[in-house]
C-alpha cells in the first residue's frame, strides 16, 4: 500500500507541536506539503492558501486542517470537492449544522471526513470506558483548569466569536465524557463568565445529566495558575474512578490501574490512514453539541477584562 | 376509533389562545384534563402538576406540553414513562441534546413524541416549498420583527436562560426556512443584542448559507412598534417569492399565489392524532440547532435594559 500523502493546512502551534511528528511516526502516512499564510517547513512544498495547494501543489491524497475553526469549513468543502480526504482538528466547526453538508459531500465523493477528538485517544480513556461499563455511576465531576497564557499564547482566534474560549480545552473533557459514559448526556444549566473585552468565555460551570438523572458537573477555567488540572472523577457503586492528566492516568480509589505515555496524535493518524483506505467517515458531533447547548441555555456573567 | 384523550400541561397564553380551540376542532381528539399551577378550565379535571395528573387524573392517552421550555423535558420524560404520547410546543427543549433520550424513550415505548413547529403548518408554507423546489434560489432574507410587549406580556421565562428571547418568535421563521429550502442551511455569523438586564437577546442579525453559498440573512427584533413583520423573501431565477404574515400569504413578484386563514394548531392536532394512532414520532431539531449555533458563534453586544 502506498503512503497516504497528507498536506497540513494551517501551520500554527498545534501543527508544529503535534501533527508533524505524528505523521512522521505513522506507518502509511507521509507529509507532502504545507499550506499556511506565514509558516513553512523546510524541504516541503509550501503554499499560502489551500486553493493554491489544491491547484498548484504536488499530488496529495488528504489534508489535515489545523487552522482556526472559523475558516475550516470552507477549506474542508474545497478539499472534498477536489477529491481529498479531510481530517479536522477539534472543534470540527464553529457550529454544529455546518457539518451536515460536509458529511453529505464526503459520502457522495466516497472520501473520508474525520472529525478528530484527540483526547479520546489518550491512553487511559478506553480502560476507563470499559471499567465504567459494568458499574453503576453515581456522579461525575470534571475539573478542567489551565492557564490560557501558557497553553494558548497569541491565539487571538480563541477569543473571537466561534473560538470557544475556555471551551476549547473544555471540549476535550466533553469528548472524553461522551466516550466513557454508557448513556448520552445533556446540559441542564451553565454559567458562562465572559471577560468584558472578549467574545468567548474565560470560565464556565456546567450542570449535565442523563436520562437516569445522574448528577454531572464540570468546571472549566482558563485563569488557573500553578498546578493545572485535567481531571474527571466518577463515583460508582464499586469505588471512585479518576481519569487524570487529560486521560493519561486512570485510578480506582487512588490505585493506578492504567498509565501510559501520550500518543494521541499518532493514534489519530493511524485511524485516519485506516479510514482513508476505504473512504469511511468518522464524525461525532456530541461534544460540540454540548458546547452549543451550554451557550444556548447558559447564564452569562461579565468578568474583568482579559489582557493577553 | 375512540378519541385521543389529551391533557394540556401548562395553561398559559398559548394554551388558552390556541390549544383549547384546536383540540375542540379536531376530529379524533378530546381535551380530558388540565395540569397547571394556577389556571384551570371549568368542567375539566384540574391538577397542579403533571405528576398529580399522571397519578390521580382521569384516563388519558396523551399530554400536550405548553409549559415554558425550561421545564418541559422532565415533564416529557414523566409522561413517556407513564405510557403517554407527548406533543411539545416549540422550541422542543432548552438544548438540542436533551431530546436524544426522549426520542429513545418514545421509540422504546412505541409512543409518539411530536416536536411541533406550528409555523410550518401556516397555509402558504407548502405552496412556497413546492414553488421553490423547481427554481434556482439566489438569496433569502427574513424580516421577523414584533413588539414583545404585545405578543409576550408577562412571559418572564422568555428572558431567562433557555428562554431564547427574540429567537422564540425567530425560531418560527427558521422552522419555515428549513422546511421550504431544498438544501440544508447553517449559520456562519450572528450578532446578538442582549439587554443589559436580561439573559436572552432582544434582537439578532444572522448570516446563513448552504453548500452552494446561497446568501441568507435574517433580522429578528423584539422592539418593533407599529407595523409588525413576519416575512421571508426569496429571490430566484424566476422572480421574487415572498411569504408574509408568518407563512399565511405567498406572492410572486407581488402577485398573491396563495392566501388562507390560519389553521396552524388544528393542523398540529390533526397530525398528532395520526402519529399517535401508530405511536410514530416526528422530531426535527434543525431549527433549534440553528439557534444553538447562533448563540455559539454569535457576537454579543449589550444594549439598553429592557423593562417589561
Amino acid at each position: 500500500m502506498t503512503d497516504l500523502r497528507i498536506a497540513i493546512v494551517g501551520f500554527g502551534k498545534i501543527a508544529r507541536d503535534q501533527h508533524v511528528g505524528a505523521i512522521a511516526a505513522t506507518a502509511g502516512a507521509a507529509l507532502a506539503a504545507v499550506a499556511s499564510r506565514n509558516a513553512s517547513l523546510s524541504n516541503l512544498p509550501h503554499f499560502a492558501t489551500i486553493e493554491e495547494l489544491l491547484h498548484k501543489g504536488p499530488p496529495i491524497d488528504a489534508v489535515s486542517l489545523c487552522t482556526p475553526p472559523q475558516v475550516r469549513r470552507a477549506q474542508a468543502a474545497a478539499a472534498l470537492a477536489a477529491g481529498k480526504h479531510v481530517m479536522l482538528e477539534k472543534p470540527p466547526g464553529t457550529g454544529v449544522a455546518e457539518l451536515d453538508p460536509l458529511i453529505a459531500m464526503a459520502a457522495d465523493a466516497k472520501r473520508t471526513l474525520f472529525a478528530t477528538w484527540h483526547s479520546r485517544y489518550a491512553p487511559a480513556v478506553e480502560p476507563a470506558r470499559e471499567w465504567l461499563a459494568t458499574r453503576r455511576i453515581r456522579s461525575v465531576h470534571i475539573n478542567w483548569k489551565e492557564d490560557v497564557r501558557v497553553w494558548h499564547p497569541g491565539q487571538a482566534w480563541i477569543w473571537e466569536p466561534g473560538g470557544l474560549g475556555v471551551f476549547d480545552p473544555g471540549i476535550n473533557a466533553l469528548s472524553i465524557l461522551t466516550r466513557i459514559l454508557p448513556k448520552s448526556v445533556f446540559v441542564t444549566a451553565a454559567e458562562l463568565a465572559f471577560p468584558a473585552n472578549r467574545q468567548a468565555p474565560i470560565a464556565a460551570n456546567l450542570t449535565l445529566t442523563d436520562i437516569g438523572d445522574t448528577p454531572i458537573t464540570a468546571e472549566f477555567d482558563f485563569r488557573q495558575t500553578g498546578p493545572q488540572s485535567w481531571d474527571i472523577v466518577v463515583e460508582t457503586d464499586q469505588g471512585r474512578m479518576s481519569l487524570s492528566r487529560g486521560g493519561r492516568v486512570m485510578a480506582v480509589d487512588g490505585k493506578i490501574i492504567s498509565e501510559a505515555p501520550d500518543e494521541e496524535y499518532r493514534e489519530l493518524y493511524r485511524r485516519f490512514v485506516v479510514l482513508a483506505a476505504t473512504g469511511a467517515s468518522d464524525v461525532d458531533l456530541a461534544p460540540l453539541r454540548l458546547v452549543a447547548d451550554s451557550f444556548l441555555l447558559g447564564e452569562r456573567t461579565i468578568v474583568e477584562p482579559f489582557m493577553d
